[in-house]
């Protein structure tokens, strides 16, 4: 459990990667109660230095010892490097804040976002999971109507921005895109294919099943989440030439009908949403206008005539804010909240 | 009823347009029997050439007599045209084949896709109805399984090509695109937000059931061609930065069982179709690959494990082929065999 302090010790691990970067720009902007910060990357980053409130932060190397006098650790540096640094980190007395996919499904581990399960975060034992961007940015949205309604099914598709793979896959549909206007050869390293001027039903690895791993994710973390195995979910995951904000089309089956209405009446008053649903004005949310925004944003809100109670609607939400980096500040808040109330 | 002719005269209305283009070419690469061609367009396109067959054809504006001769009409040139041009043309003793949404829903008029529906051509009247583009590659996929398993319901998601809205729709995501990379300030005129780099949960106008025209036409144009009112179908029509090819994120509840093997064999032997399911190869269908083919290609084929009898495939065809021009020549053809055979 995090002690009550008045400032904290933080280290951000992954420094240096799109949501590192996010991370570090949210603890300044919100004011988080920083006592010192610490840089981690991989080694080719080693030498850099990220400016944090006016001052110059090294960026260092992992080790053993880095964890030492640190009280919240806030890592998105991939799976392979939370499996191993996160128990060493907590070890160290570290609260570990983990934006990969090692350890959400992990029985022992909550797996929050703030707005949803809150609660969840009382029996942390050191450890903490960060949703998948597109399954926080949905749960968001449906947590209202579950709680007013039930939620009996969703099947969701979802568009979803470059900057989800990071900053190399920016770069790739940045080059991609002038290769093909300057009438060059289009290479590609991150994507099995060509992105720019296309998209690509397939984010993450493949599994079994015929399902990606993120649209796995989306089924087994949306359950987890909001703590109801009844719901059912479905997702096809889809990556769009779009470098930040993700968007997706979420179709809901409920056991109690809700029109319309009552879902933006109860989606008004939703912590972290907000609505944007006049279609006379050419008024939807949009992923160019949510990127740099905290909020989820949701519009396109339709009766599915095609079923006894259902509903379409339209989800966008910048991947790196509340899909990543903002997500994870905010259970960091939320940590010192409850240290505080203690 | 066309007569029976070794070569027709064929008039292509909107012959400048993305998909009047299209129309010509195939013509062309198909050996359609054309004994004369007949090209109208706007006014302002008029001393405009098109070649055919190694030849050039004048661009003339239509007048009341534009008819005269003409056997097969080609009508790609907006509703208003259609709505206009056809009922001269039929009056003039023309078949012909409407591109626009004019005359889709009229219950005088077949809507026909041939690999679904070729016997609705039988009935037509002068006219008939070539479906909007999403819903053609939608059933000519569809229509092998709901034999099969029957069809209770559809959940479609559209990610589609900026040339479905035309010529100027795929010069603005040039021109944004070119601006952004040149730090220059982008501008709009066909769509009401940026197209580049974003996506847009809009196409066509907005109807009163917070439903786009788009996405109204899957759902009533499913019905009609499939001949089954019992279908229910709920569509999302998203704009995306491609400049060819349509893809869709189809969920299916089918009445019977059917496995995605089942699914795939189906689809195997099924005319206009083929599989691209291998995603162990990252081999899936996409809209860059699909850009300039006849198949609807069709893959991502698994089990929605959300609901009892549930599938999720992903369809891509081209918008402008199997969506627009191949299917009206299709159906020109099919009245060429249909002549014949009397």
């Amino acid at each position: 459990m995090l002690k009550r302090k008045s400032r904290y010790v933080v280290a951000v691990v992954g420094a240096t990667g799109a949501v590192g970067d996010e991370m570090i720009s949210l603890l300044e902007e919100r004011d988080f109660p920083v006592e010192d910060l610490r840089l981690f990357a991989s080694e080719n980053s080693v030498g850099k230095t990220l400016s944090f409130e006016g001052s110059e932060f090294p960026v260092q190397a992992l080790s053993e010892s880095s964890f030492r006098g640190v009280d919240i650790a806030l890592f998105s540096a991939g799976a392979g490097r939370s499996q191993t640094w996160a128990p060493i980190a907590v070890k160290a007395g570290c609260v570990v804040v983990d934006n990969s996919s090692q350890w959400r499904m992990n029985p022992d581990v909550p797996l929050v976002v703030p707005e949803v399960n809150p609660h969840d975060l009382k029996w942390h034992k050191g450890l903490i999971a960060n949703p998948n961007c597109s399954t926080i940015q949905m749960v968001v949205a449906l947590k209202p109507l579950h709680d007013a309604v039930r939620i009996k099914r969703v099947v969701v598709t979802t568009f979803q921005a470059v900057s989800g793979t990071g900053r190399r896959a920016m770069d790739e549909l940045l080059q991609q895109t002038a290769d093909l206007l300057n009438f060059r050869e289009v290479a590609r390293s991150v994507y099995p294919h060509q992105i720019a001027f296309n998209v690509l039903p397939h984010i993450d690895a493949f599994l079994e099943n015929g399902y990606t791993k993120e649209e796995m994710k989306m089924v087994n973390e949306t359950v987890k989440i909001m703590g109801d195995p009844s719901i059912r979910v479905t997702a096809t995951a889809v990556r769009v030439p779009v470098f930040r904000g993700h968007s997706e089309s979420v179709n809901i089956e409920t056991e109690k009908k809700i029109t319309p209405n009552e879902v933006r009446s109860l989606l008004a008053q939703a912590p972290g949403v907000s609505i944007l649903d006049a279609p006379e004005k050419d008024a939807y949310p949009l992923p160019l206008d949510a990127a740099g925004k905290d909020d989820v944003f949701v519009g396109r809100i339709r009766e599915d005539e095609s079923v006894e109670n259902g509903i379409n609607m339209w989800i966008v939400s910048d991947n790196l804010r509340k899909g990543a980096a903002l997500n994870a500040i905010q259970i960091a808040e939320e940590l010192v909240r409850l240290a505080g109330a203690q």
